[in-house]
């Protein structure tokens, strides 16, 4: 079924599926150099936000192996100079961030000992962050036992699968896929998410894959099947939550939570806990990456729009927590207010770790 | 400055500007048989509720010019099927029917007439509408002395300019360009209108042309926008309203009217009479075309999906009146009872020809 790996580590590189190619094409992309985890991170070869996370700790697992012959307090400045450099390549998810800070502190509780032996323990902590990806993405994709009914009428924007994550099965595609394995049948309207289309080259390709029956339509589109009754559910997933569960995630998510609301539909988000971010008090304070315009005004270097037509490129939009009917992490499902049950969720995961 | 036209007759034949491939290519189409006219409203060669009037109006002429040596009842019947035949070409925009209703109409009013008479009859009907159509548009285009504020930052969907119209400026486009000429200055936000990309190709390369400032983005994004305050009108076109004032539009004008309400921006229709079906009590009643997959599934002949992918591809949404702010049209603004507004505008028209 699913025999594909967005990213793993081998022998000191990684290797990670080419998802720009999709479906089309399915290359992996072999890397050694950190400069090229970047690169892939800002193309969007790799991307979703707990795959994004898993990128990181490996690039700087890679950066770590190629410095040679530093003294300790060398070493670290280093380090630390390579961890900035791979957090300033996408600024919304906010596993870049927190993957990268486990790294610091790895890097930082052995700041006196010898390189050689700083870059063994960087290597297996981006490993170890690979691995609980999958374990946390599997504990989330069986935490639903209750939203999505059999009969549902789903509709996902984006990509949330496998393809999504270091490991397990995805986020919102995770959980849509627990509930087919469990034996519930359903349906997905799959949004194409301009401008780069994730939802219709990766969503499909992974559905597809499963068995899921799928049916890709226009972002615009997914109205007017709300108002035929043709939508039960929504369910997407996150690049960041502030603590009162306003949530960034693809531009044209908070569209669907709008359109949801209006028409008396549940609206729910998936994501691991690595996805919140504790230190905002609200989504106004997550910074939402700008890209570049032509990715609007061109497909695979046609263009779409007359020569210089001038485009606005928001990566992702924030959704209010009002308008968002649970959150699926690992320790269950969220309910508002947020702002109680998102902290008795972080307790149990400080707890768990204790 | 608009040294285009989107269709004309010259010689007997029609010469169309063929938009599939704007704005790359200003590449125009002569076309002889009524065939070809059918194949360019199928294939949005020509497309524009007011223009595909035109271009049906103008078919209909062709294939009349091309019957031979008929009696009059056998030129009668045969000029009925290649009405009805262009009738099929496409089933939501009213002003095709509407169109060939007047063209039927001048064909039996000369029921008993030798047919190259009716033939020059036709011709002189197709081109009446031809000219009507941009008096009516260019008096719609400077009905609204209110709806756009100077410093407005519009939203528009679709393309509703001198290229969806036979003659003028077009509509909910016509409209912003008197305000433009009128003085005011504002800005447009450019929905890219997927999966055919009307905004992305059509809409900017016209508003280049008159030189209002335009953004181009992807449909998701318009809500995002909303919700950042930097939208304070919704205008767009139609391809059929009810006498209810519910109205057919292009896929994703629905998705936009119910966010303006969650929002409390003004949104607003521009129309002309002829595409105002008052045989219809309500939307529902309104055919909806479901368009190829493939223009969901791929990008001129690239594809953006796994091969095989299903897709739905509505071509246009309804609009309940209770999400109109008020619907432009040639006699003024109707506003809200539309059932009692819009039966005073169809009066009006009703005494302007009696």
């Amino acid at each position: 079924m699913t025999s594909y790996c967005s990213i793993c580590w081998e022998d000191d590189r990684i290797r990670l599926l080419d998802q720009r190619r999709l479906p089309q094409e399915e290359r992996y992309w072999e890397i050694t150099d950190y400069r090229e985890v970047i690169e892939a991170i800002r193309t969007l070869a790799i991307r979703g936000a707990p795959a994004i996370g898993v990128a990181a700790a490996m690039g700087a697992a890679l950066g770590a192996l190629a410095l040679h012959a530093e003294t300790p307090p060398e070493f670290q400045a280093k380090f630390a100079a390579i961890c900035r450099e791979i957090a300033a390549a996408r600024p919304t998810a906010v596993n870049l961030f927190w993957a990268l800070e486990r790294m610091e502190n790895v890097a930082r509780d052995h700041a006196a000992e010898p390189p050689a032996a700083v870059q063994a323990l960087l290597v297996a902590e981006a490993k170890r962050i690979l691995k609980e990806d999958g374990t946390v993405n599997l504990r989330l994709a069986h935490a639903d036992q209750e939203v999505i009914d059999e009969g549902a009428q789903l509709l996902t924007h984006c990509n949330t699968g496998a393809l999504a994550t270091g490991g397990g099965w995805g986020t919102a595609l995770g959980v849509m896929r627990a509930a087919w394995e469990a034996g519930r049948r359903f349906s997905v309207w799959v949004d194409e998410t301009r401008p780069l289309l994730q939802g219709a080259r990766l969503t499909t390709w992974e559905l597809g894959k499963i068995g899921i029956p799928y049916t890709l339509i226009p972002d615009g589109a997914a109205a007017a099947l709300m108002a035929q009754n043709r939508v039960s559910l929504i369910m997407v997933g996150a690049d960041r939550i502030a603590r009162n569960g306003d949530t960034a995630n693809k531009i044209g998510t908070y569209s669907l939570a709008v359109l949801a609301r209006h028409h008396g539909i549940p609206f729910y988000v998936a994501a691991p806990l690595s996805t919140f971010d504790f230190t905002l008090t609200a989504g106004s304070q997550i910074p939402v990456e700008e890209r570049a315009a032509d990715e609007v005004t061109a497909f695979r270097g046609q263009p779409t729009a007359p020569p210089g037509a001038p485009a606005l490129n928001l990566a992702f939009d924030v959704t209010p927590h009002e308008l968002i009917s649970g959150i699926i992490t690992e320790h269950g499902i969220a309910r508002p207010p947020y702002t109680t049950s998102l902290k008795h969720i972080r307790h149990q995961e400080i707890a768990r770790h204790a």
